[in-house]
């Protein structure tokens, strides 16, 4: 029998006391927000759309799937499992899509720096040469080249067809995964190209198999994670520096009324950086201060913030980061926010009022942001980076004016919550002596019994925002399974505390406790972004590699708790094909559609030696997970 | 006011009578159908999918926008408008990208000709070099060469970011609307670049104006027409002919049960051209007599057909073809068909069940084609062209004697109808003397009054199949409108008899009867199938730059009478940025959203030059594009 977990639920929107707090204000100062309107969101449910059994694709429907009364297929023809994964696989393009778009902004950046155009440099030049070395590029070139080199080969790489070769699956993927992967028919060509083969094959009348369709996301995956994701997070290392673990303050406290706030929020970190070098300069500070300001800041929201925190210093410039997108109307209602930079997900549309109410001036930094009342555009050009930042500290400095003219009352939650951020395969390999053997002795002896990657958003539909996340990587560490976490549930356990040494002397199982103290390291290694899937699934290869094993037969799991978005379902689909087992909640809109669900939580374990597990029960779920994992353990003859 | 057709409507499920006698077999065998399945679906609709207020993309929802009860956005915080305009947008992507698909396809078809791996070769070398001309490609090069570098740069201009040349684009768009374009910054990259831009665009909590979704839409329509459309129809005709006005069958009447039939349906040319190739030989026909057969035939269906039809006579081997989508399920029922080949959509996810009763092989001839019964999958390989082709035809035997054995009764309506297809810019100006004069004589003495152009799909929301269209086309050609038309819509237009001289002098207005009957065309050009978009655009170009006048000045106007998928409405997108009074029926799902609406109906024209006209009621819609046409003439001083 499970128990069940109730602390910090019972009539909460959030775990976060910081977030129920502003909560409280807004809703006194009569605002929308993003929790209220769920509530009244359960009140008109479609139950088709919740079970997957609706499509709106053609002029022939809208169909919906009801067998009681006889509509057992849509118009076209399509039936229940087949409707479900074709509108499923359309979330995951979406997903890659996103990734794709993230990157080719990566490459260009990574060029244009090359040819000295951007407020940029080559920080980790020996990544640099690493990726040169891994792709077969001439490293006995100048530094320039070969960044532009591998910037034009990696968005190639994005681009490439059937025929060509998948340079960054052989030089990325386990190889033991890679004959899998030929001998299912699911070796990708790039993301791009894998991207245009699904779309077209989620046309009205196109692809009307559940399986076929299921097997074209398993290989949209693998594209997504080797041909962008690991390719772009490398170029940001090269950029900016690979993270390094350093201590970091995190959750709404880190706001101050009396400087110019500039936050930058979405997953994309150029502009946010360039912002962060220039502000460093006495002459900005000095503009704020004679504007009557203490001095201008810059604040991490949700991706963007972590990409900056796992590579700049906290310090007096950039103060930190402000936790996850379910906080971002309550961090606008803290009346401290100047100007709020969005270049990504998640920038929700609603929050033109609150920049009216609070005073906060909402700039796009990419094209492809826009919602009502942004009133400042920036297309991102990396050409022009250094002007657009220049542009944003302006316009901060003038709504800092307009803030203060308005007698905006500031409410700041006082809480700040220290974390260690920066974990990357490098950290944690240097962290171990630059080997992987002591990682390998400590899981052996059962000291740590296995680990979970954690990456994902935050969502309301199984509880407060990160409640489950929390809960569940609590439950994980208690048993003595190791965490590494990405996405915006990392930033729900960063703001929780679980990021720091106090956690594992308080909270994690015995083992892993003192291995946490021998090594200095948290039970929950924060290593950054959804975008760092690809990141953390190097350190797993890196494992497989050193074990000679496969995937699947490792005591590991993947678990994404409080999915929300689209390239979290991309996410977890490269997990399903990376042959983990790989936990959701929520619960898909599949649950109309029996046979794709058998095929995912069940039969899938024959075919990618992954599976999907369900369920919404931090206890459950951690049962489940350590169950995998001894089971998997035993298997490789571990007691 | 307007006189209500009810021609071929009251009690039908098609205007055609083939169809309808096809149906009543189908209900007699006991089977499902898409007619009888559309009839059970109009029972459970939901409203808020229909006008566009609902919303499945992330895990905080589904949502949906309901004002009266209080639910005036979703969770995030999206509105009626954007969330519609999203949806939208992301039907436009689906249709933009499965175009670019098969011109990646066409892209590597053309390579692997110019290397000698296929069976095809260069048909029109006029054609690839003044293609080559128009890229500034060399032309002193070999034949084979210059293919190889055409197919390169197209497969290129469909990839090219933001910051790359666009070439297609100035070599083939009007030039006034260039000037448009990059005043409205709808001035595209390549197709699959401004897909990723639209798809990143469409995550959950990014682009949240209708406005700037709707920008990006008429930016990837232009991009998909220019950077892919135009390159993938030029490459067709390269490899398989310009093509060229002559008499071809039509409808169901074709089939013959003593012949081994092999159906090829989709909009990829490639193996149904391999087939015919190769049926044309006497050991393909005498190893299906030996089988017992008269012959072995290839039969078009829906627009593989049509591009089959455009470009190969109707002959002993090559038949004709059978009509649109719709018409799929009752041509599966004449139990005369042995292969239905499948590379694209139209492929109806249930045929599985006729396949059985009527002892028909299901083949994928391309990687997004799978369905349930589908035993036989040929991923698309250009250098494998042939051997599928010779697999299709043994297949097709066996299938053959299989369906003798079973004794399966054909029953096929005895109805053949004569069109003339094969319109091209090319055929036109040939039947002109090779200049634009003729043309506009006409047009400016009266007797043509203008030009629309139809391309779309055949729905049965609007009607029973085909009955908007045909009225629709009866109507304008009898206001001495040419019509020029492409789709499935197109089908429908010569399986009803209307691309015939006879149709010209019994229906059309005694204007455009003179001007056919001096010219030897019918009163409705054959322009091929939906991917023909970009040549219609081509002749309406033509004649806007010898007039030396913008596209919206013209007397033209486009109609989607009844578009189904979402190629259709990225093809509707397109003409909307093209500058075209642009009526579609059935309405999209937006009308809950009504400052959409008021944008695309209205506003629009003050954007683009053109705007998107809607209405079911051939008469009503006939009038309102005759007035826009009258009311442009007068504005050219026209009378």
């Amino acid at each position: 029998m499970s128990e069940t977990i109730s602390e910090k639920s019972e009539g909460r929107v959030s775990y976060h006391d910081s977030v129920e707090e502003m909560v409280k204000k807004i809703r006194e100062d009569g605002m929308s927000n993003v929790f209220d309107r769920y509530a009244l969101q359960e009140k008109i449910r479609c139950k088709f759309c919740l079970e997957g059994l609706s499509c709106q694709l053609c002029s022939n429907g809208p169909c919906r799937i009801s067998e009681k009364t006889g509509q057992e297929k849509g118009v076209c023809g399509i039936g229940p499992d087949a409707m479900a994964m074709r509108n499923f696989l359309l979330k995951n393009i979406m997903g890659a899509g996103t990734y794709s778009h993230h990157a080719y902004e990566a490459y260009r950046t990574l060029k244009a720096t090359a040819e000295g155009r951007t407020p940029f440099k080559i920080t980790d030049e020996n990544k640099l040469k690493w990726m040169c070395e891994k792709l077969g590029i001439d490293t006995a070139q100048s530094i320039n080249d070969m960044a532009f080199e591998l910037a034009v080969i990696l968005e190639d790489q994005q681009r490439i067809g059937v025929e060509d070769q998948n340079v960054m699956v052989e030089a990325f993927a386990p190889k033991k995964r890679i004959e899998a992967w030929k001998k299912l028919g699911i070796y990708p060509a790039g993301t791009v190209h894998e991207e245009q083969n699904c779309v077209a094959s989620c046309l009205t009348n196109v692809d009307g198999s559940h399986i076929s369709l299921a097997m074209k996301a398993l290989r949209l995956g693998i594209a997504t994670i080797y041909n962008t994701q690991i390719g772009l997070e490398m170029v940001q290392d090269i950029l900016f520096g690979t993270p390094t673990p350093h201590e970091v303050n995190m959750d709404l406290g880190i706001m101050d009324p009396e400087y110019v706030n500039i936050v930058f929020n979405g997953h994309q970190p150029w502009i946010g950086a360039a912002t962060i070098l220039k502000a460093k300069t006495p002459e900005i500070q000095d503009m704020a201060k004679q504007a009557g300001a203490k001095g201008l800041r810059v604040v991490g929201s949700i991706e963007t913030g972590q990409e900056l925190l796992q590579r700049f210093p906290v310090d007096e410039v950039f103060v930190g980061h402000m936790g996850n997108w379910l906080a971002i109307e309550p961090l606008l209602a803290t009346g401290t926010v100047d100007i709020f930079a969005m270049e990504e997900n998640c920038s929700p549309p609603a929050i033109d009022m609150y920049a009216e109410k609070y005073q906060v001036t909402l700039a796009a930094v990419s094209t492809i942001i826009d919602l009502p009342g942004v009133n400042y555009k920036f297309p991102y050009d990396p050409a022009q980076a250094d002007e657009t930042a220049q542009r944003l500290i302006e316009l901060g400095i003038e709504n800092f004016k307009k803030r203060k003219e308005r007698q905006i009352k500031p409410h700041v939650p006082q809480k700040i919550q220290k974390a260690i951020a920066g974990f990357s395969t490098e950290a944690v390999l240097g962290a171990l002596g630059n080997k992987l053997d002591p990682l390998v002795d400590v899981i052996a002896k059962g000291q740590i019994k296995g680990v979970v990657a954690l990456a994902n958003c935050s969502t309301l539909r199984n509880g407060p925002q990160d409640w489950v996340t929390i809960n569940l990587t609590k439950e994980l560490i208690k048993r003595d399974i190791l965490v590494v976490s990405g996405g915006c549930g990392n930033h729900a356990l960063e703001v929780a505390g679980l990021c720091t040494l106090d956690a594992a002397n308080n909270i994690a199982g015995n083992g892993l406790k003192a291995v946490c103290n021998a090594l200095k390291i948290p039970p929950v290694l924060s290593f950054g972004t959804c975008t760092d899937t690809g990141r953390i699934s190097m350190l797993v290869t890196a494992l497989a590699e050193h074990l000679n094993v496969d995937v699947p037969q490792l005591p590991i799991a993947v678990t994404a708790p409080e999915w929300m978005e689209q390239k979290a379902t991309i996410d977890g689909i490269f997990a399903l094909a990376y042959g983990a087992y790989t936990h959701l909640s929520p619960t898909p809109f599949m649950t109309g559609a029996r046979q794709l669900v058998d095929l995912l939580t069940n039969k899938a374990e024959d075919v990618t030696g992954g599976k999907i597990a369900l369920g919404d029960d931090p206890m459950k779920v951690a049962n489940d997970i350590e169950d995998h994992i001894m089971r998997k353990r035993k298997e490789l003859g571990l007691s």
